[in-house]
């Protein structure tokens, strides 16, 4: 196999599965449940590796996205969707899933718990909702461990549903309010007569900190698996630790020390995660990709930038997880060595 | 029909119809030729209402992206690619293309040129070639109106090729400049013997000054069929303007002043356009959408947000072209009625 035509997504198959491993090592000496986050792969061919060395199950970020895991692999049995789901539409998904595989979802208000019980009744089989807890990330979560405990006993009590825990995306280096706030609220819970059976934290650039919250039962890594610029520079993984790259060919030199490549922003998105410039050219520390338009990117350096036009480059994207959503394939390599092309199944599933 | 499950891109047909009519009539009174720039909609069908308008063709980026598009309708018979293209597969697809259609592309040094000329010496049709030129905006470009020349001369003397003009992308406001780069270059070729049959510019922003360019023949403007905030903050359009919305669902309020929404980075894109916060939110002007991350974009008010869990609001994204390269379908819309679907045929196509 030859390499493919450019801009095309590159995935280290060895480096995935050496990050995987890593991860799991540490979740096993500490015993931490794994549950990796798919949005990095969207590939149900990596989850059955993140399966295969140790993971309890997948987590998911859209109905869509846990059906299109499903329908690709028959031993993707466990999924949590860490989303609030609401409309009859998501809702008559959620119940066909829920009785296809283990399924648990979250919520941090009463008028989704509300829509989950009301659909879930009539259903045959419980579904199993966590309580989503705002630990410092400022997204979705109750604000306090009371909060968490009173819509603990409100999915206890509706019908159709069970209580299946507490769930938080913390910020990096939240670990210290993670504890205090599950500790609290899993107290809060258990004097109220309700057991917490999971305590799931999560993000990849503390998860080898996972073991200073031991409170949680569960730990959901994502980006681990391919790693990226925005990890590399927080000093968590190393170029080498890089999985996923995008190769692009030189189109045009049109000044000594401006180079313009073929892939823009609908390849490597314009996700800065607080960088300057939109990725790293491997072996090439003096080039700044400066500018991305939709499919060009401008490479400059301060020098003669010392490239022709058809060269091929090697880049490590700012952010890997929404990199796998603008492809519809991946092309998976050893090292230099093109092995086969995997369709990215659930991509684009925002449902 | 109803409303689509969110997130959803809604596209209102009539508000599309009337920004094509506005500058097709601009274009017409100043004798311009008017080629739109397919990236904004990636939509056979709004090709179609474009040529219908008097739309002498279409502009595309990429070669899959043009395929697409001559696939989706018998009516495009008239393409300019606005890129370099290289590499021996997308040269085979633009040798099949060209059979198919009037094609043109664009080169802007020599080894493009080569390339085009090896493949093309052996077709049977010779394929156009125009030369860009870098009139300030410093992506692709030859500098100079001298290097325009010898590539011109390039072109013509090559085998299987034919010289078609000059073309450039410029910078807003860069209507002085385009008119002295181009004025030159066209006397440079013209002196050589050549003809010089198309001068094109393009870019929304300054489409209503076209007619301040007099040496250009054609003109590619794009986003201006939905227009998007960073043309409405520019001043160039209005929110009535905006034919493509985002609708989105309220599923979280965890803060009296905070509400998320399941519309992400995967639907609105990273794209700043140099502005401040994610998309606008209609009849909200008091609310900035400060945060996205895949799947969920977070609203944040002065005072309370006044909105609740199940809310829908409809936001105009900062770039349109971007956000209907995310979906797989938009949604055509009269108003607020919802009239059919569109699948995104020309999406994703990077080669």
């Amino acid at each position: 196999m030859s390499l493919p035509d450019t801009p095309a997504v590159l995935v280290d198959i060895d480096v995935a599965r050496r990050n995987i491993r890593a991860f799991q090592a540490y979740a096993d000496r500490h015993g931490i449940r794994v549950r990796p986050h798919i949005k990095t792969h969207k590939l149900p061919q990596m989850a059955e590796l993140q399966l295969e060395a140790g993971a309890i199950g997948i987590t998911c970020q859209k109905v869509t996205e846990a059906e299109a895991m499903v329908d690709g692999s028959p031993r993707i049995k466990d999924v949590l969707i860490t989303y609030n789901i609401l409309g009859e539409e998501k809702l008559a998904r959620l119940a066909r899933l829920n009785e296809r595989v283990r399924l648990s979802v979250v919520a941090d208000n009463t008028a989704v718990i509300d829509g989950l019980a009301a659909r879930f009744a009539r259903e045959g089989k419980p579904l199993t909702v966590l309580v989503e807890c705002n630990t410092g990330a400022d997204r979705c979560g109750v604000a306090t461990p009371a909060e968490a405990a009173h819509l603990a006993e409100r999915i206890a009590e509706a019908p159709g549903l069970r209580f299946g825990g507490l769930m938080t995306y913390p910020p990096a280096d939240g670990a210290a309010r993670v504890q205090s706030f599950m500790s609290e609220a899993k107290e809060l819970i258990e004097a109220a007569g309700l057991e917490v059976p999971t305590i799931t934290s999560g993000g990849t650039p503390s998860m080898m900190q996972a073991a200073d919250v031991p409170v949680a039962t569960e730990y959901r890594p994502g980006t681990y698996i391919y790693n990226d610029r925005s990890l590399v520079e927080r000093g968590v993984a190393t170029w080498d630790d890089c999985a996923l790259t995008v190769l692009a060919t030189v189109v045009s030199v049109p000044a000594e020390n401006r180079a313009i490549i073929d892939a823009g922003s609908k390849v490597l998105t314009s996700d800065l995660l607080g960088l300057t410039g939109y990725g790293h050219v491997l072996g090439r520390d003096d080039i700044r990709i400066d500018q991305l338009s939709e499919e060009h990117g401008r490479l400059v350096s301060n020098g003669p930038i010392g490239l022709a036009v058809g060269d091929q480059v090697r880049i490590v994207p700012n952010h890997a997880c929404v990199v796998t959503n603008m492809v519809d394939v991946v092309h998976i390599v050893d090292g230099d060595e093109p092995k086969e092309e995997w369709a990215v199944v659930a991509r684009g599933h925002i449902l």
